[in-house]
Formats: structure tokens, C-alpha cells, sequence
């Protein structure tokens, strides 16, 4: 399934799998071959999306790229992970999303029936978030160049809360808010792609988190981050989150919730669903005396129906910073660590 | 070189490099596959980028994805296109070009030099074109499912003029000019790809563009639309613009300025040059008593030093509207078709 070394190797000539994992290989990717040429302020962000000064107006900008296979898996298809996702990664930065982009890169030889569902997929992604697709592109490769259908989406957002939602903006003291159930999309994908049946449901939690945010900010929350969980699952957001921010993050196993299904195909497979793909959870930090009422607020929603608090920020000596430590079902500590390579290529 | 059959068929079942052509297939694919799920009011406008509101202020929006092969050909490389294509297409709605995403597809196996060149070719044309590459993602798909590296860029401009630059506003009267000479980019990648050599040099014509509209903009010149000449050639650009304005223009084959090294190539791989691609070129319509100080302002740019006038828009019975007359050399009046099929696959 996946002949991917997972180790690390400093020296790399040519491009593995694991450097499109969102874990440890994808971050020295970017830091010695592409930052250097493109770095600017708001690439050191290190956010989902930029928050940029247009006008007099504030906006927040991103985008991704969707070459998941297969096209169609148990909870959604590429369409509406191309909308949600880019959706989702606008929410972050506390901005109401509105425009999205969509350029199609097709394979020849796809089937229009294909095309038609995910278009439609799309367009109702599209009208279930409020957003507009105004503006696309469409190219067409030969045969064994493509796999059916990637597709980019780029979202444009308006920021309308003075809050500063970004990494640095974490404090000493906050809580760490998980928005439900862990890895249920990549285990869902690895399911379907490998033509595996556990006896239990699994479907990919693939959905838009716009409104539990709107939510937090629109009721008076002093929200300091939000970040989607993706590729590298939650591990790796929390390890990416902690080194940004400069700060050590303690968090609780036994606090993260995990449905049956995965902890059953986790067992089965040998996998960690701590390093699971989502496509529709969030963290979020926000201060210890306003988790009851942030948890009224996202329980108030589908999506964030079951919110919980899974750790806390600690203040610790400068040579701890930057780390996360969890605490097992046994009371023990670890250090937690980002993906190092590839769990499972092509999730999102 | 292609194997494309160059008739559109009716009913088809899957996609053919044809519909990546930019001409008739793809316009088709849109309108069977794409627009019905996605309509609304800016990708009916059916120009380069979507000119929206947000907040009180007003941008316009854009996204390509660059799958040209070879990555590297005379005159440019897909990492010069990926951000001068998207700074040209937001420049056509007289924007600033302020903000640009880079999202990277890579397939396993590629070279960490190439992308290194390719990242630092994406530095030196922002920093040319004053943009900032400020978000971006990075996917990796399986051997044999990519050709090495595809680049979506998306782009936000800022619209400062108060002209409505638009398909739209195009009127009887109005003077067409030319920027330059034209297909030089699909010539250039053409030979590359085939190893041809002709004894005479050819470049691509790969540029940005934002200058020479803001010269025109920023010195009064009225100007109703722009548009710059990508896949399909000035032909393709001309026949959708009549059919979106719903006007009749008159070109002169004679007028159009057509490099030797372009003609020679042609001829000998009977080609028509009004179809091959170009990266650096771009029409405008301005009113007539307008064409001698556009025309002087164009000069002052390199890029567009040989601006001409090319043609007229007509005034016409509504039988005759949507179309394009071009009188050959020897007087002869003709209509000219957008591109059917492909000329050539991958172009940009």
C-alpha cells in the first residue's frame, strides 16, 4: 500500500511521497527548496490561509490543491472536499468565506458522467456554504499524466472580527478545544481504496466549520488560533502549532475522542489515529474561562456537536517550548511528535 | 505530435486533450459539464478574472493551472508562466496585481534541481511584477500520475480605475489594437518539444503585462476591454469576445505583425499563426479618437513597443453580430472560427 520509507533521509535527491504528507518531510520540502525563493511575511505566518490588507479591507486568502483517490469514498467525493476544505481553511483565519476559484486538471479518457457528479457535488458544496465559485480554469493532460481529476480551489474570505487569530496569539493558560471524533476520513479512504470491510460503518467526516466559528466569534469569544485538522491528523497540527507559537502544549489520550470504527480499524491496521486525516475537525485555543461557553456554542452545531477539551497550554523554561506532551491512558507522558513521512499518500 | 481528431464530436463520452484546447471543445465542456452546477452572475461576464466587492472595496479574482511540457522551453519556464499568466489575467480587468498563491502537484521521482529552478524562476517574477506569493500547498502524486510538476497559481488584484473593463462595454467604433507579434509562444514550445531547429531564432513571448494597462488606465485612455492572447491565439480571443459583446469586428491579416522566424515556422509545419498560443501579448479596445495616445503610451513598454491597430468594431444588423471578418492579403474577406479542437496539447 505504501513502499514509502517513513524515515526521514537529510539529504534527498528527487521527490518521495512523503513529501506531500503535510508532516515533517513536507515542512523541509518547503524550507529548503521553495522558501527561500517566494519567503515573505505571510508565508511565516505559518497559517492556513494569509490575512492581507487589500484597500481598506482585511482578507484572508488560500488554497489547495485536491489529487485524493479515489474520486468517491464513504461521506464525500473530491468536489465537496474542494470546496469544504478551502472553506474550512478560510474559517481558520476567522474569515467569513465567500469567492472560491476552481481550475480542473482532467486526464484524457475521463468519463463526463465523472465530471458531471463532481461538478454537481461542487455546486452543492457550494450553495450548503454560501460561497460563490466565480472564477475557474480548465486543463486537459494526456493519458498516464493524470489520475482522472485534480482539482485546485482558491478562497478569498473577509475578515470581520478585530480578533488576531494566529498561532502567536496562543497564551499560557489556554484551553485546547478538539471539535469531535478523530480520523474518521482517513481511515475512511484507506477503507475504500484498499477494499477493506471491518463489520462497522466508517465514513469521512469531510464537512464545512465555518459556522461553529462564526459562532465563537460572532458571540464574543476571545478566540487566540483555530487550525483544521488534515493530512498529519492531529498530531501533527498540534506539534506544527506548538513550534510556531513558541510554547509547550500538554494534551490528554484519554480526553480525544475516537469513534469505535476507527479505534477498531486503527487496531486492525496498526495505525494511529492520533496521524489520521480529517476534513471536517478543528482545535481551538481559547482562554480557561471561556471554554464553558465556547462549548455551549459548538455544541449548538452538527459538526461541533461533540466539542471537548483535550489539554491545556503550559508555561514552561525556554528549552521546553515548541513541544507538545500527551498523557496516556496509563497517566505516562510522551513527546508528540509530527508525521515524519506518509501514513497514507493522496487523502485530500 | 497529436493525435487528436481536430472535428468536434456532438455526444461525448469522455475527455479528449481537445477540450484543454481553450477553443470550441472546451467552451463546450463548460457549458454541458460545468456551468450548470456552478452558474452565476460573474463566470457569465466570461472574462479573465471575476471583478468582486468585498468589504468597500473592489478586486478581481483569478485562477490558471500550468501543465505545460517541457517544463523548460526557449524564452521561459512553467514557473515565469505560472505567475506572469495569472498577474496578465488579472491586469485584463485593469487590476493591480497584489497577491498570488502558488500550489505545486509534484510527482514522484521529480528532481529537487528542477523544482528548485522552477521556485526560483516563481521568485524572480514576482519580485519583476511586484506581486507577493503569500499562501500556497504542496501535493504529491504517484509515479506516472503527473508529468513532474503542475503549478495552480490563483491572483487578487485591486481594481482602482472606475471603468467598466468588460466584454460588455466594447462599442461600435472602437479601435482594436495589438501589443505585438503574435505566436511566438506556441511556436517556441512546439519546436522545443519536437526538436525542431530552423535555422532562425525563437523565443516564447512569455511577459507580464500590468504595465502597459496601467499606463493606459493611469493616462485617461477610455478603455472598454482587454484581453490577453493565451491558448487558442488572437483567433480564439477575437470570435469569444464578438460573441460575448455581441458585436461584428473587422481584422486585417495585414495589420497583424507576425515575426519571420513565426511565419517560417508556420508555413513549414503548416500551422496558422493566428491560433498559436502566445504568453505576452494582449488586445484592447479603445475608442478611435483614443488609438494615436494609447498607441504612443504602449510604445513607451518594451513588451508592447510595436502595438498596432489591427481592426474596428462594426455596426451591424443583430443577424451579423458575435462574428470577426478578417480581409486577407489580397482583400478578400473571410470569417474567422475559433479554435476547433487542439493545435497543440500542453501549451501552457
Amino acid at each position: 500500500m505504501n513502499t514509502d520509507c517513513p524515515l526521514p533521509i537529510a539529504t534527498e535527491q528527487t521527490i518521495r511521497l512523503g513529501h506531500g504528507s503535510g508532516g515533517e518531510l513536507t515542512q523541509r520540502l518547503l524550507r529548503q527548496f521553495v522558501l527561500p525563493h517566494i519567503d515573505n511575511a505571510w508565508l511565516q505566518q505559518g497559517h492556513d490561509s494569509a490575512a492581507l490588507p487589500i484597500g481598506n479591507t482585511q482578507i484572508a486568502f488560500t488554497t489547495d490543491s485536491f489529487v485524493i483517490t479515489p474520486l468517491f469514498f464513504p461521506g464525500g467525493d473530491i468536489g465537496e472536499l474542494a470546496v469544504f476544505g478551502t472553506v474550512n481553511d478560510l474559517a481558520m483565519s476567522g474569515a467569513r468565506p465567500l469567492y472560491l476559484s476552481c481550475s480542473l486538471i482532467l486526464e484524457e479518457g475521463l468519463e463526463m458522467d465523472i465530471l458531471q457528479q463532481v461538478m454537481a457535488s461542487m455546486g452543492r458544496a457550494a450553495t450548503a456554504t454560501g460561497v460563490q465559485l466565480v472564477t475557474g480554469d480548465t486543463k486537459v493532460v494526456e493519458r498516464g499524466k493524470g489520475d482522472g481529476l485534480y482539482i485546485n480551489t482558491a478562497g478569498i474570505g473577509l475578515v470581520e472580527s478585530l480578533q488576531t487569530i494566529t498561532p502567536q496569539a496562543i497564551e499560557v493558560g489556554d484551553a485546547i478545544l478538539l471539535s469531535g471524533d478523530i480520523g474518521r476520513h482517513g481511515i475512511a479512504v484507506m477503507a475504500q481504496r484498499e477494499g477493506l470491510e471491518f463489520g462497522f460503518p466508517l465514513a469521512s467526516d469531510c464537512a464545512p466549520l465555518h459556522q461553529p466559528v462564526q459562532a465563537l466569534l460572532n458571540n464574543g469569544i476571545d478566540v487566540h488560533c483555530l487550525r483544521d485538522l488534515t493530512r498529519g491528523g492531529l498530531a501533527t497540527a498540534m506539534v506544527e502549532l506548538a513550534e510556531t507559537a513558541g510554547l509547550e502544549f500538554w494534551i490528554s489520550e484519554d480526553h480525544i475522542p475516537i469513534s469505535e470504527s476507527v479505534q477498531g480499524a486503527c487496531e486492525l491496521l496498526g495505525l494511529d489515529a492520533l496521524y489520521a486525516a480529517n476534513e471536517g475537525r478543528f482545535i481551538a485555543f481559547v482562554p480557561a474561562a471561556e471554554v464553558d461557553s465556547a462549548l455551549n456554542l459548538l455544541a449548538a452545531h452538527p459538526v461541533s456537536r461533540e466539542a471537548c477539551v483535550i489539554g491545556r497550554v503550559n508555561a514552561v523554561a525556554p528549552r521546553d517550548r515548541g513541544r507538545v506532551i500527551i498523557e496516556n491512558t496509563l497517566g505516562c507522558e510522551r513527546l508528540l511528535e509530527r508525521l515524519p513521512g506518509e501514513q497514507l499518500p493522496r487523502i485530500c
